[in-house]
């Protein structure tokens, strides 16, 4: 799954070149500068650097639709032809665009949000799929799925100054790891080859699994009941049962980020709490407090009351995308922590 | 937690020191051989090199009883000094020795079992706690408690050999893992500095925990509700959840790791499954089929058939612990992985 790239190396002097100078930059770099410094105030061992990221809306594009929910539109589109009883369910009928509603459309104004009940229908149609199944179905789903904007892999849309960040704290002796509300089935068969983040390292959302023996093989079944929902007061709960640690280092961009950047931030340790905000109308997408996907309301004021690292996608970021900057592809890769 | 150990760096031609020639040994210097050549039919890539460990049993002494039921009775006795209304619970009662029977012994035959009743006494006690507590009454409680037989504490009745391959399996680029039917929270706090097992790669059984703020600091508090237990399709399920990959490698020592094993046999790439068998009756304990604590029966014969490695401590093992080498401690440290 990991995949070598093939770009130039940053300038040795600066780790994050997609950065432009500023506050948030300025307290990135002296986060990791008083991490790795003994001696210093903010240091902090190297058994205790883990680094927690939310991924939609943090690593890549949420727009227009979280991109989980279009795998599910899509796998529904699908599902639908072979089992057309699928389409009697009303949630079915509005996510596929078969009620007048706008639900499965392509473009931009479509704010698919797959409701309890949808995903309660998508589960039980994949329900009996090993969980190997499940993951070559989101590979070869990702594989030829594009996004209505940009017309490119929704792995293209991943943020080039993230990729950096998380470079930039593996090389310091971080180990990073994926806290989203997303399935974790859903994010880990990619997330290697996208972030040079190991599957290992995925905190997510799940689905009860049952172990059986199928034909002599042992293996892990999808059953349809949800297990864990890894958002709000569930990412500090899902850190806490996966990870076993404080983060020292948290980045969001959303309401259901909050809990997880307090729980950083309750640490006694130096530690960075890092809120990604989408202000960039022209280059991605602009929204917060009003936004159906992707909220951000409370956890601005939060960031502003307590000191939080604000990022704002406009001012900080020199590029958005790999493919801004000319290169053939991802910088992040090599090594993994 | 990192600890740093002084010990002579094993000859470089014998990555395995404390392990006697035999089947056992070469089978897995074998498959470690093949695992890190490129080109051979065993060769795994980097990215799947995954080894799990069951714990009691397999990485130190579950006998006369699991260690974490000695730290329960312990706990016990603390809180009924405290909570005299604990001894109302007839399984309290009989876990303390007050019943007339031999629970609470500290002497070879106690075979304490905590009751699922048992625990849920305990959780009840323990309900309300932070996890950061809970983790320091673990190593205020490890500090100070000593073995029955052996008289040292309990960190001290890791098996040697297993060290050894630990270290081995990291130097060759897997990652260890614990996968133990013991609460997670239990172990995090010292499998670092006891096993160089890093706390973020421990599964093992939890409970439910609940973010909350107390006192405007986030926290995360023991409830008294099991949440999942890592044990038979447990384990499985459990590798899946935290994990989300088959491993290469397995190691486990009773009824409890069947399944475990068996998934990772269920794997198309090449694998190790290992499983100690206690018939070293004078340097540690000898039991199989008819035991009460780490039961191997249905394993032993599957082993037999799959042609799993069984590991013979009193014929594969020069020694069983570190102490026996005459040197000051553990060497498996140094790398974490």
């Amino acid at each position: 799954m990991a995949v070598a790239f093939a770009a130039p190396a940053p300038a040795p002097q600066d780790p994050l070149p997609s950065w432009n100078d500023g506050p948030a930059k300025q307290s990135i770099i002296a986060f990791v500068a008083s991490a790795t410094t003994p001696g210093d105030t903010g240091y902090i061992p190297l058994a205790e650097r883990v680094a927690v990221f939310d991924n939609d809306g943090t690593l890549w594009t949420e727009q227009p639709m979280y991109v989980q929910s279009a795998f599910i539109r899509d796998r529904l589109r699908a599902l639908a032809l072979e089992h057309p009883e699928l389409l009697e369910n009303p949630a079915v009928r509005s996510a596929l665009g078969q009620d007048g509603g706008n639900g499965g459309g392509d473009d931009e104004s479509s704010h698919f949000e797959p409701s309890a009940e949808l995903l309660s229908a998508l589960a039980a149609v994949h329900a009996g799929w090993t969980v190997e199944q499940f993951g070559r179905a989101v590979l070869d789903w990702l594989a030829t799925a594009r996004h209505p904007r940009f017309h490119r892999p929704y792995t293209d849309l991943v943020y080039q100054p993230m990729l950096e960040l998380i470079r930039y704290l593996q090389e310091n002796g971080f180990r990073t790891w994926i806290v989203s509300g997303g399935g974790a089935d859903f994010m880990r068969p990619w997330v290697d080859s996208v972030y040079g983040i190991p599957r290992e390292q995925v905190v997510g959302s799940t689905i009860v699994v049952r172990y059986e023996l199928r034909d002599t093989v042992p293996v892990l079944i999808r059953t349809p009941r949800i297990e864990f929902i890894d958002d709000e007061e569930g990412k500090p709960v899902g850190i806490h049962r996966s990870i076993g640690r404080r983060p020292a280092a948290a980045a969001g961009n959303s309401d259901g980020d909050r809990q997880m950047l307090e729980y950083t931030d309750g640490g006694t340790r130096a530690r960075l709490m890092l809120l990604v905000h989408h202000d960039d109308c022209e280059r991605e997408y602009c929204y917060d407090r009003e936004s159906a996907v992707g909220r951000l309301d409370t956890a601005l004021d939060e960031a502003q009351a307590r000191g939080w690292t604000i990022v704002s996608m406009k001012r900080d970021w020199k590029v958005i995308y790999p493919f801004e900057r000319g290169s053939a592809g991802r910088n992040s890769g090599g090594r993994r922590r």
